[in-house]
């Protein structure tokens, strides 16, 4: 396995999800934004906007390396050293509220490249975040990542939705960002076989996200329904800002900021002390954003 | 001088400016939250939403004391101690994208009470964020904290003018947060003439700001200077959820999120990598996100 790989995997793997969401919404198309990192690298960041789908969806490929910064070695507690790091980065806003947001992130690294504390390791994940709860839609999104997971470890599924759970957690709300999906990092062993699991979860996000896309795309809903989206988006950014590793550390390392805040919902409401009805549908996704078994 | 002291003018400074804006406004009026904090003292949190003239606003008060917290301890490097602090806190966000945002805060702070290393301290500050550029009303704000300033210490308009554009400063987007004010912390020295200024401040705050909201409250504007507003309020969450110390202090020390994040504009867009037209006004504000002399 050469990193050359994994970087043209996410690449091709960049193609066909951009290629499949195009056809999902009819409308609207990706646009793409070739940038460089002077210290070594570069990405490609494409973003939709305004479509019959998504109102704004973003989905990035990176592969940067080089001396790693001072406070990325810091925060790894690591002596300096040479990084590689690839990766993909996809986030989609739909504009209906009955069609929940999603996350996906894979991601490859390579550290203390040529010394003696070479190591590498992958990371990632995808999480689903919906506005209104329909059951299914989640046992759906669940039930498929597991099936990924349990391809490859009887472990992974189990392990992996627990950190997703811990991971996406909103501390001041004391809510989940959504509810959940798959999370991890830091995986190490066998480079070829965790390669395979990544490319697994990668080449299943289609299967995972399309068909409730499909299911829920032509729901009706009306100014109450938009409003709690806005609101419930209005969380997405407070978890995204506030908590998100990746969205912090690539601010703080002068990352290209509008290829990291591509993340942000694109119309956001804050209102204060907003409270749902008790009974209500906006009631049942609230009382959903805490770990619950899916499958 | 006593804490007693500084609390209750903090508190009919609250009442005096939301009386001041409600009646600015005409429309809307202040709700008031009245909470307490289980390890002691509280405040009273005051909105006002969907006004006339301002879309969301709110303008707080607390006094909170006790252990300090651990986790404050370790970042302000200090031993474990009994704290006392107290302090306003207002943002207001207008519906009209000609009228600017304006913050203030005012606090007070006594540390290691009863030991040796007993400190007390004030720390606050005024700032304003507009979306398009009056540079008449930039002067008129700068001009009137300068007088304040200048009435009880020669150095604090300079220095503190400065403090506020490298504190209010967006790292990521290379822009200070608007176009500043004052901004001072750890302020020690006579407490009697430090409260003095402080009050000073405070009491100049509805003289700073209204005549500009006077000025261009029925300013026309269209869907245009809207969305850029909306876009514009984005930054102001980027900052505040990313940089802002209190907010992340607040936060991190389990604080009561709804108080603490009224700052948050009402309605707020993220569109990728949106930039005004060449020799728009919009991009004449932009320029204006740098430090600049305004008196």
């Amino acid at each position: 396995m050469k990193k050359e790989n994994i970087q043209s995997y996410f690449e091709s793997l960049q193609d066909s999800i951009c290629s499949g969401l195009e056809s999902l919404d009819g409308k609207a198309q990706f646009r793409e934004d070739v940038w460089t990192r002077s210290e070594g690298g570069g990405g490609k960041t494409r973003v939709i906007e305004y479509g019959a789908v998504f109102e704004k969806g973003g989905v990035n490929t990176s592969a940067v390396w080089g001396k790693l910064p001072d406070s990325m070695a810091q925060k790894m507690d690591v002596p300096p050293s040479e990084f590689f790091a690839t990766g993909i980065s996809l986030v989609l806003h739909p504009l209906n509220p009955m069609v929940p947001t999603v996350h996906m992130n894979l991601r490859y690294f390579e550290l203390g490249i040529g010394s003696e504390t070479e190591t590498i390791w992958f990371g990632g994940g995808t999480d689903l975040t919906p506005y209104y709860l329909f059951e299914e839609d989640v046992r759906h999104f669940h039930t498929t990542l597991k099936s990924v997971c349990d391809r490859h470890n009887p472990d992974y599924y189990r392990q992996f939705k627990k950190w997703c759970d811990e991971y996406f957690f909103i501390k001041h709300r004391n809510e989940t960002r959504g509810v959940g999906g798959i999370f991890f990092d830091y995986l190490k062993g066998n480079p070829d076989n965790l390669f395979l699991f990544v490319k697994d979860i990668g080449n299943t996000f289609l299967a995972a996200y399309v068909p409730i896309v499909r299911r829920r795309r032509d729901e009706p809903f009306g100014e109450r329904e938009k409003k709690w989206q806005l609101i419930r988006r209005g969380r997405y950014v407070e978890y995204n800002l506030v908590y998100d590793r990746g969205t912090l550390f690539g601010l703080e390392t002068n990352g290209r900021a509008e290829s990291i805040l591509m993340s942000l919902p694109p119309s956001v409401a804050w209102e204060y002390n907003y409270h749902p009805e008790p009974g209500s549908r906006e009631e049942v996704l609230l009382n959903a954003l805490h770990p619950r078994d899916w499958v």
